[in-house]
């Protein structure tokens, strides 16, 4: 990539950070009166409602306390960490130690589910707390987290099942993808044999059970071997996720500077962009039948801001790791695409959801699902790899 | 309406049933096999998937068997009626009596959910059933189901709820509308005082609780006694479901030669017209919000079938009912708009799922969700309705 090029994207990134993601975040969401963060949010930053997404609250805890790490000890983005982190304290556990999903803006439970994703956001918000503050309790907690998570994740037996199992096992790529991500937060505060044998754990699942050379695809869903599933639940690619998957095992790679785990990661980001690359309208699918079937989600075709994020991060380092060019064209491929469509010009931030061809279907800035997460992390990643790409190219 | 577009009408209305719709189901539905209903079907008839959706045997069930009553006495409807009462018998029942979810294709079981929509699916096609054959034991296990359901609905604390009911309560349009829809199919095979309270209850609930003359809209969630939530999920109204609301209780009406009712019924579905029908692209938005705000789901703008057809009978109706001239114009647009968009002219049947724009998101003639039901009833009760028509023009 050319020198000028890159200080522009870190510009791009940079700016795009720091002036826009994590001020509105930090003007429209934080809760001065209950703490935490305000979630569902308009265009505006208006709230269009107060109930509070404990996924959310957990990643902006993470977000905020990694800036104060990584970019800069601003006290006011420890104070939005901690006020995330005391929230969840005080509101979102249950007394089993597992955690809510949903609760009331002053923190009432309103649901709680049988995945185990909340528990794993909480784990790695705890963690990254710990290590912006020195706080050896937090740590504490955060590693208490993470071996409940590996707990249930070893006894399945322990949740209610969503489909019944003697009739039919089946697994999630799901889950060996974000037990990877959070091991690799939970690391940064050093290591452990547990977290060695989670990561190797995945990694297998991933390449062994997941990956199917014969149809170059990562199958979202599969048997407890691997096993091709009949049906849509079987055949589908969830594209935005397998890139995401990808990126996580590039920085495995990076980290262990092994090339075949780096090699084996592009391959799977190079299979997961023909998949879901739509050659028609540009921009990432949500879902794919792997046989060219109709998906049975309504919002298969639909185009989300957070593909587009994943995938920004992935090609530019892959870009980094391999020097190959055709990550670089795709990295600008999609960032054109993105960049388009998905910013609010008026009022900041990115929409979140646009239809297949482009156009927009919500003009929400938060949800249940979607906060300051996939849009800020790419922005810092990103932001980060351009800093060391300048320092090579300089 | 003239009469030689009701006599028009009359023909493209049976002749959907029963040489496209009907036709199409028996010929790529029905399981040889292990009997049934093969629900998963792509555009051309061919299998998607053989897991069966409960729901849609049921539906089925009691489809054929209307047909058989109300039609002609044909075998080989009474046949497909038999062969899903049979496959729910033998593998659609739980120990504690509820009924699965979804089964695999030979019946084992894959999924149970809290709601109880399965289970009054399930009475209204033991129901028809017996009504068919003067199977009495048919008829008992249907009454059986029908009390089970009003025992859940009346002690809410026997299922699991989906939100904590110690800190929010709240209750949902679709158990009045279904419960009262139930209990008139019941009724066909002769009264009961509890079918009366049912559906004076429902009556009440949706008269009192869920319409809101204010805000010119029937709410879809409202707290136990018809308090307005906060949030998305208090605001958002369910165009298709208002209006299907609107025409059971316009045949209550009719049922009881009772213009207040009618007149009532008529008022739920002008104002859910109005929220529903898009100005922009045309057709009928799945979820509006009652604020003008972002709905959260994903399919808020798309244009499915089953409003669509809702509203083709509920406009038919209501004109028949009413006179009034604005139903007729509202019956025409609304055929035209959906006979140009949802017809598959090269395999028969309808598509389901339309983009906002009318444009095609999923080619599936059968999923989960989508089976024989909302279009063949929808293209039965215009038929009937229209030969009365016919007889008052004449």
């Amino acid at each position: 990539m050319e020198l000028a090029r890159i200080e522009e994207l870190i510009a791009t990134h940079r700016d795009g950070l720091l002036k826009d993601t994590v001020p509105f975040w930090l003007r429209h969401g934080l809760d001065g009166e209950c703490g935490g963060l305000l979630n569902y949010l308009a265009a505006d930053g208006s709230v269009l409602h107060t109930d509070k997404a404990v996924w959310v609250q957990s990643r902006f805890a993470w977000l905020t306390a990694l800036l104060y790490s990584e970019v800069e000890q601003r006290g006011e983005w420890l104070d939005a960490s901690r006020s995330c982190i005391e929230f969840l304290e005080r509101h979102c556990f249950d007394t089993d130690g597992r955690m809510f999903f949903e609760v009331t803006r002053d923190g009432r439970p309103l649901r709680k589910r049988r995945y185990l994703f909340t528990e794993t956001f909480g784990a790695i918000a705890f963690s990254e707390y710990a290590r912006a503050t020195g706080d050896r309790q937090r740590l504490e907690r955060a590693k208490d987290l993470y071996r409940l998570i590996i707990c249930y994740y070893q006894n399945p037996g322990l949740l209610p099942p969503k489909v019944f199992p003697q009739t039919r096992q089946m697994k999630s790529h799901a889950m060996p993808m974000i037990l990877l991500a959070t091991t690799q937060q939970l690391r940064r505060n050093g290591d452990d044999p547990l977290y060695e044998r989670t990561i190797q754990d995945s990694l297998t699942q991933v390449f062994e059970h997941f990956m199917r050379p014969d149809l170059e695809a990562l199958l979202e869903n599969v048997g407890p071997n691997g096993e091709m599933l009949e049906g849509p639940e079987g055949r589908v690619i969830t594209p935005g996720h397998a890139i995401e998957t990808s990126w996580f095992i590039m920085e495995e790679g990076r980290h262990r500077g092994d090339r075949g785990l780096i090699e084996k990661a592009c391959t799977i980001l190079d299979w997961s962009l023909k998949w879901g690359w739509d050659r028609q309208f540009g921009g990432i699918l949500y879902y794919v039948d792997v046989e060219g079937k109709p998906p049975e989600q309504y919002e298969h075709d639909m185009k989300l801001w957070w593909p587009h994020t994943e995938a920004l991060y992935a090609t530019l380092l892959a870009h980094h790791l391999t020097g190959e060019k055709r990550y670089e064209e795709w990295y600008e491929r999609i960032h054109e695409w993105s960049y388009e469509r998905f910013p609010d010009r008026e009022h900041g931030e990115w929409f979140k959801y646009l239809h297949r061809d482009g156009t927009l279907s919500s003009t929400a800035k938060g949800t249940r699902w979607a906060g300051p997460f996939h849009l800020p992390r790419m922005q810092l990643y990103c932001w980060k790899l351009l800093e060391e790409m300048k320092q090579s190219a300089g």
